[in-house]
């Protein structure tokens, strides 16, 4: 009997590499799924084609006809307008109707957002984030995706810009960053970070790797990561009042290396009244958070309705 | 006949020095006002019987009996419960449960919030900040004061703590600050950063007055102070996306003197997309914005029932 209730959505995680895709139940769980690369040509019309198949096979798979497509992107977009602004993997969207396109190729209602805000309500629905009212998502990778969730929703800003943490300021005469600006905080805690410093130019798995042989240029440059990724949850602790970070990426496995010394450096940068409250948490939907978070978002979708504003 | 429609509030401002208030019409004038010093002696037994002298002859000078009382602490306020967990300026006050005292005293629905916020409720509906879904506003002065706006709600956090915007890490090596982390934007861009660079130990007026006058160091001051507010503003537009900031307190007065600077800085550390788009404007409700605000927020105000929320 409880199979009836089931209902079934379409997630889909569209990164700059790789196009992931599931049918996912009312419970979170991915039933489905199909991975392809995107391949070179990246136009928005290629890209669509390729979703508007993919989408036609997870149709097929799915015990019920779907409801609803999600569909995350990294990159700016317009929530409410449903418009892709600017995707840097992506060099030639500009103001992309995403949304619009997907109804029509699809006949599905549809929902777009950028892939941190997706995974963001991902975890609130089904993930870490779960019950919390206030919290915020930081996933750790190229750079670092952020995704508000305040008063139980996603808070997108004036044009969707929210959430862009990756780009506090954490040296104002810092390196220069691909945002135009300077000493942003995913020059220093992100993979950019085993980059920058000392030219060392490792990945982070290699410099995890190294760390926990005991190399010490490695070690300090773990420190150094922590030390900066405190001092931006610091500045989101003073300007939201949110002690609730559920941090996620692929540099999230590498835990141990660097989280004691973002919760110090947090804590000697915040008032004391938040120190046995602090809370960073790991992220649970791991590598499949873009597929559950972007139909986490979907589920609530009907045509002419756009949800995640409330969910 | 328009009269009859006027429903009158009674705004409270207290400081650390002065406890000023007023009976606030619907239009967000003050027909009425007490100022009066608070003495040396702070408890909240002290204050509050003040505080109730002073709405019983506001009382008497309302045309009809007010319906609330708003009144804004500096300090950091549990809202929905009513309870100011700490302000600085009242050292003995910990948890005291204003809001139920005021109610009590009085015998008028009441509602209490941080100052800062209070001042944004006043923008918002009568001020700068009128017909604006996102601004954030900050008040320069001894610190600096903060009020996010988002969606059209002040928002709070998780308790009370939202809008500490003074605390963003603009040094993370930098001056130690009185919240006990280090670094902080109020220690560089409000009154404290005549007094720490150079340990010169100006007023701002008096550097202002310098400044005008030409002086070098003076100048130099204030390029360092708009230089600073730019790169907290900068945080502010990458983690919120707004791009309105509404500036108030008393070294707004020195305008000329650092706004250029703050936007060129802020410009610098964010996505060209908003260089046209960034708005810094002045605050309109002057000295009256304690009152006003206060006032704004209490005309929602209902017994038993939290206004402010969505205004």
């Amino acid at each position: 009997m409880k199979k009836t209730k089931q209902e079934y959505v379409i997630g889909v995680d569209l990164g700059g590499t790789n196009l992931r895709a599931g049918v996912v139940n009312s419970s979170g769980r991915i039933i489905s799924r199909i991975e392809t690369p995107i391949g070179d040509q990246k136009s928005w019309k290629k890209i669509s084609g390729l979703i508007s198949d993919v989408v036609g096979e997870l149709k097929k798979k799915s015990p019920k006809p779907p409801r609803a497509i999600g569909a995350g992107v990294p990159g700016i977009v317009d929530f409410e307008k449903g418009i892709v602004i600017r995707a840097p993997q992506f060099p030639n969207w500009k103001n992309v109707r995403v949304r619009g396109d997907l109804e029509r190729l699809t006949g599905l209602p549809s929902v777009i957002d950028n892939d941190a805000n997706m995974h963001a309500v991902g975890e609130s629905k089904y993930g870490a984030g779960k019950g919390r009212r206030n919290f915020v998502l930081l996933t750790l990778g190229s750079g670092i995706g952020g995704g508000l969730v305040l008063d139980g929703r996603v808070y997108r800003g004036d044009f969707g810009f929210a959430g862009e943490v990756g780009h506090i300021v954490v040296e104002p005469e810092g390196f220069p960053c691909n945002c135009g600006g300077k000493g942003c905080l995913e020059l220093y805690a992100a993979s950019r970070a085993f980059g920058n410093i000392d030219n060392s130019l490792l990945t982070p798995a290699f410099a995890a790797h190294l760390a926990r042989g005991g190399n010490r240029v490695a070690l300090k440059l773990w420190k150094n990561f922590g030390y900066y990724l405190g001092i931006g949850i610091a500045t989101l602790v003073n300007v939201l009042g949110i002690e609730t970070f559920v941090i996620g990426g692929g540099i999230s496995k590498s835990w141990g290396l660097f989280i004691a010394g973002a919760k110090k450096s947090a804590l000697a940068h915040t008032y004391s009244f938040h120190s046995k409250r602090l809370k960073l948490i790991r992220a649970k939907l791991g590598g499949d958070a873009g597929i559950i978070g972007s139909a986490a978002c979907a589920s609530d979708c009907r045509k002419g309705f756009i949800p995640c504003t409330n969910f």
